[in-house]
């Protein structure tokens, strides 16, 4: 694997410095942590005079071998349509780290904020993958086990077949890489269906089933549920973007209501409440598992580098861990491995 | 309501006495449970003799005026496909459940088990409603507010945009007569979506949106998101079946491993596990609004007659509440209103 061009010893990532509700303060403050425990090079992307008031704020010293301010006088907001702002505003942060990727000066882009920004800017800037469709976004959820990536979590809200077998092969790639299983076996591949037996679900899901059952280079255990969104049953869970998105956020709504539950019946009597205290920390650990800022943010795969897309309340631990996958993605040759399992399978279909 | 063939001021209910994990004993409780509470007439199917010794031992006192057992000796395990079974097995307890409806001598069959073995005895021995392309699966769900039907929550893995209008129309009605709105406004209606805006979502949605946006008979309120299932924001959310399960099961998922979770952190301080200990009855009474005992069942919506499916682990708490269910169903007048609705609906589409 040493067909991928970057620099030989150092991983460079564009991250905008400008993106998501805690900016620039808490950007700056994640690329400095990740500066710190990681051999990186950061292009911090933004209005140069705000990010260089971050940084002296903080520790200056790092900046100076590691980091580089890339000015974007520009921001685009949450409530402007990505597609529009990104061709208005070119000199937005967001169009600005794109373009670092793009340009071969970056092999990952993170960012927080505007998933559809992000996703815009990246489609347009740096470029899909040969022969990928449309890419698609993946979801990192938290189980008893290891974590599972759920694809697409709602890039494409209609998919055929072969979409979902191209998120297969690239969410296989990306799980191998950043969390090989232990026993040598490639990343477990579940179709989210609604029954595990095979022929259940609907047009889609029974060609789709069809399709990865019959590429023996995945490991395909057949159909997941929703519950196997964090039963750890498999390593990938490969859905249209439609019923991804819908899934992940009715356990959004699901965790919400049931916190909002406790917290009723527990100040309903003397005996909760004394209980509730002395129980506070463990229950808020509990609630941290599934904290989005652990894992760092979506993945948009399908893209011709990396592209992390933290949450728009991301802190700088959010970033931090955005960092930390983005570099272990391009460690793990993400990009040159999706390019080879797309491409072989290409070929062997035309075969 | 006088062309029901029953006693003009009682309200008969077929119940299946050897259907789920707990029949005949906890079924049997149930319906004893809900003749002290409520005025019915009971049609117990299943073996006489096998649901005698379960009344001998309970309170036969009831039995006399309230109860009728009807013989069925045949039961369809959980296992069988429901199709093959529900045609090789016509003395089957769930199919004798469904003709008591079917021949009008019940207005409403419950049962817990197999749903694929009720869903099919209710299709073929009961019938849909006039103009009602595939019946759906209606679900309570618990939010802070008044519950929220789910629908379809299964039954059609592929849906069009005429199945998704039936769905509202007949959830409007359920709704209305099992949860009338306070300030006397419709129930509201939203569609499952991946976005709240009008435009959101995949080909379906959008085709469904413009059919609900235009029948000035819903108090359609726009899109809902997963995370709507447990907000609260509508009365009704409509979705197609695969969605509508994945979602469903997805927040199933996040609650039990949410609640492993929280046993894991509680027990690994010693903090931890006094708080655990004194805060035990409120997480339970936190967990148990989810209950789905709670309501009863799912709901079968577009047969000619009503159909509660209970849980297979259903225990008497269940079947009472799905009796109950039953029963306010019936005297919501919910089959005629459907009725009207559709039709009323088909021929303003006609003209």
């Amino acid at each position: 694997m040493s067909d991928v061009e970057t620099a030989p010893s150092q991983i460079t990532i564009s991250v905008d410095g400008m993106g998501g509700d805690y900016a620039p303060g808490e950007v700056v403050q994640g690329v400095l942590d990740a500066l710190k425990t990681f051999d990186l090079h950061v292009l911090l992307v933004g209005q140069p005079e705000v990010l260089k008031a971050e940084l002296t704020r903080r520790d200056v010293a790092w900046q100076q071998r590691q980091l580089t301010i890339v000015p974007a006088q520009n921001v685009i907001d949450m409530g402007e349509s990505p597609l529009t702002a990104i061709r208005k505003k070119k000199d937005a942060s967001i169009v600005v780290v794109a373009d670092m990727v793009g340009q071969k000066k970056a092999q990952a882009m993170v960012a927080a904020g505007s998933t559809g920004a992000a996703m815009a800017s990246a489609l347009f800037r740096i470029g899909r993958l040969p022969g990928v469709d449309r890419p698609a976004i993946g979801v990192a959820l938290c189980t008893p086990q290891r974590p599972t990536l759920l694809l697409d979590a709602g890039a494409n809200a209609d998919c055929t077949p072969d979409m979902l077998h191209q998120f297969a092969q690239m969410g296989s790639v990306f799980m191998q890489a950043l969390y090989p299983p232990e026993n040598h076996q490639k990343p477990r591949i579940a179709l989210l269906n609604i029954g595990e037996e095979p022929g259940k679900g609907n047009v889609l899901a029974n060609e789709a089933f069809d399709r990865l059952r019959q590429d023996s280079s995945l490991n395909f255990i057949g159909n997941g549920e929703g519950r196997d969104l964090f039963s750890g049953k498999a390593d990938v869970l490969v859905c249209d973007g439609f019923s991804g998105n819908i899934a992940l956020k009715a356990a959004e709504g699901l965790g919400k209501v049931l916190g909002h539950f406790i917290k009723e019946e527990l100040s309903s009597t003397l005996q909760g409440k004394i209980g509730g205290l002395l129980a506070k920390s463990a229950l808020t650990r509990a609630k941290n598992r599934f904290d989005p800022e652990e894992f760092g943010g979506a993945l948009l795969l399908g893209i011709d580098g990396i592209c992390v897309i933290s949450h728009g309340s991301s802190h700088a631990r959010g970033i931090f861990n955005a960092i930390r996958v983005a570099k272990e993605a391009v460690e793990g040759q993400v990009i040159a491995r999706m390019t080879k399992a797309l491409v072989q399978d290409e070929a062997s279909g035309d075969a």
